[in-house]
């Protein structure tokens, strides 16, 4: 699974060693963080407050880097708008970062503000120096982007402008710094070919040539990735950026080491229609039943590590770089089956109800999606077991007092959209 | 090259038959207008008062289908903030349209607006109740877009929300409308293998799929043309849409005999280094020289004529179907030879000079593209002759008085675009 050479040498150095992979389990939370290359010290996590970015900057910050956290807040500002909420408590940022410094002793600097005002962005980039910038900081909902004609705009324009911003960040004040993009797996839609890491040999009329891999994105968030991914792109050629764009499956489970740390840093973990993924989902209520589409999924806990690996091992000057990361690949039935016979044995009687699929898509279709370049960079996946379920189960037990069962149901119709604003208010507090 | 059967039978008359190629050159100015299928008559054209809109919209009225414009004139502002102008005096927009009732004792609807804005393009659609839209309405220069951020911005923001715009009215208040939407060749960038229209056969490990051509876009205009694509390709999927890409090629060329009927009626014709196209800006000046570089072209009266057999012939619905819409491909260097061979009939002295291309991409390339579904519907192409060229030619000449050479050269680079925005003032009246 490891791979035997590195391309750079900014990896810390307890990856770069081959590991017994019985030894690998429990050294991952043991070992004391390896020193940090000086090339990419200085990471700015864009988006750093929601449910991957707040993960992904304790990890970083436990690991060494220097992390600072970019972000205009509005995750927060939609459950309010929405009504929806996370399941577990969060802290507020402010809170967060005080007791994080208190339990790690690491800073970890705050920029407020929305990174579609240039101006702002730049302040940040002059202030801080990245070395590394990953960006979660978009809309990441498909059902929010089809709630109406406003979201949708809203997605689009925000996703990408945010995105052109920040290339254009990196071209004019730190031309060396390393983008990490967060892409999703469901830019690749459901060919009937096997799926590659964005790109994809192709031999026509006897010449042959390696270009983008065909996207067949079906939301107008999944598009909008699209769009980043080939803006990117252009950069890469054009400016000589440096890029790795990550096509994220869907992620589950709530806990790192370092959230669990203290309850004022715990994640958020969103089981609702609109923010809610799958397998959380599943969890919290462990009883609702979707149609049969196969995705790739993985644990938070390698959402995290991912990026450390993208980090650590910088893509090329000019480089655009695709992985695809996930770890495996289950259609939603087998998930609810999973569910099902975890629930089981915590004594939870568990119900699958048949609801109509409100996206697009086929019910039953091929998918095969290769993922081997994190692999080779090292990852050690957290497999789905029933040990997590359990744990992922108990999560939503502990606060069960907390679900609002009238935001579980999907309300939202890929064909319904409207031009009309909409507004979603839960039917019970 | 005509087609045998016709997909469906808006198609005038005059379309269906078979005419012997010899023919055809005459009967193209001569007929009368042919009966319009009640099903395609009232067409909105967005961006009707622009280099292809205009034409197209005068086009379209005399061929018996019922025209609105649409058009917020922002490209008359553009000129204004520039500097630049065209090298024909055009008339407002409103004189255009007084002089064509006049002239045709046809009248085109107009409405002044920003589609961007979504109450504007709803108002716009219940006054008309358009069979077809036509798209023009986006800003259509890669070297605007590559001037500073926030013309980059501004390209993606504006193109990609006015379609997306156009798309949820389209869903909303006339869902069997035909969207007609103007994309470009340069969509696809110089791949080493044929390109096809739209879609390409991938057969990869043993499996098959038809998938979108991959894109290779190479400035902030054409990647929002990719994006267009992708957004529009999902709505025919998603609401059934149905929507015709036309991936134009370079246009060149000022006259159409609707445009020629007057000088009120006179279109425009950009010859500076940002808005002009190959083609007419080396008529205009006569003197200038490119690296090679292959693309797609077509005269305008082709433009015209496409789109009118696009509408004629409707995608079903929930299709989304791309034609290449060009005739002829030509090195930016035979184009130059051209010109020189005609400069010199004319008796004028043309002088090639070599410049560095501001654009990023390969010098010499492998171009192939295709472009039969156009053909297949009945295009009788206008090529690229000598006479074409001395009328060009002698358009430049009659006012010759008018040029200011200070806008000619290229002054746009792909690689030094900056965050700070640039205004563009030309260095002599």
């Amino acid at each position: 699974m490891r791979l035997a050479t590195v391309r750079k040498s900014c990896i810390p150095a307890r990856g770069r060693e081959r590991v017994p992979a019985t030894a690998v389990k429990e050294a991952r939370n043991r070992d004391p963080p390896a020193a940090v290359s000086p090339d990419c010290r200085k990471v700015m996590v864009i988006g750093g407050d929601g449910y991957c970015g707040w993960a992904t900057a304790l990890h970083l910050s436990k690991q060494g880097y220097e992390v600072a956290i970019v972000d205009s807040l509005v995750r927060r500002l939609f459950d309010e708008q929405l009504g929806t909420y996370t399941l577990t408590p969060i802290a507020s940022i402010q809170e967060r970062l005080k007791k994080w410094k208190e339990k790690s002793g690491k800073t970890i600097d705050l920029f407020v503000g929305d990174i579609c005002e240039f101006q702002f962005l730049e302040s940040c980039f002059k202030s801080f120096e990245p070395n590394a910038v990953v960006h979660f900081g978009e809309q990441r909902s498909a059902p929010y982007s089809m709630i109406d004609r406003s979201r949708a705009v809203y997605t689009q324009h925000n996703n990408i402008v945010g995105t052109i911003n920040v290339l254009f960040a990196i071209k004019e004040f730190s031309p060396e710094c390393h983008l990490v993009k967060l892409g999703t797996m469901g830019e690749y839609g459901t060919p009937n070919i096997d799926i590659e890491e964005g790109f994809i040999t192709i031999t026509h009329n006897g010449r042959t040539d390696t270009l983008p891999y065909p996207k067949q994105a079906s939301s107008f968030y999944h598009l909008s990735k699209v769009h980043d991914s080939h803006n990117i792109a252009f950069t890469c050629k054009a400016w000589g950026v440096r890029a790795t764009d990550l096509n994220q499956g869907v992620v589950y489970g709530t806990f790192t080491p370092e959230t669990q740390e203290d309850e004022a840093l715990i994640n958020r973990l969103d089981y609702d229609a609109i923010f809610g993924t799958a397998l959380n989902r599943f969890c919290v209520q462990a009883a609702i039943g979707h149609p049969l589409t196969t995705r790739g999924y993985l644990d938070i806990r390698d959402t995290v590590r991912c990026v450390e690996l993208a980090i650590a091992n910088p893509a090329k000057l000019g480089e655009f770089r695709v992985f695809n990361q996930f770890t495996e690949q289950f259609s939603v039935n087998e998930l609810a089956k999973l569910v099902t016979k975890a629930g089981e044995k915590l004594g939870i009687e568990v119900k699958t109800q048949s609801v109509p699929n409100p996206r697009v898509e086929a019910e039953e279709h091929y998918y095969n999606a290769k993922h081997t370049k994190l692999m080779e960079l090292g990852l050690e996946p957290h497999f789905l077991s029933e040990g997590l379920l359990d744990s992922l189960l108990n999560v939503a037990i502990k606060y069960a007092a907390r679900i609002n069962t009238s935001l579980i149901m999907p309300d939202i119709s890929w064909k319904k959209i409207g031009v009309t604003p909409r507004t979603l208010v839960s039917k019970q507090p």
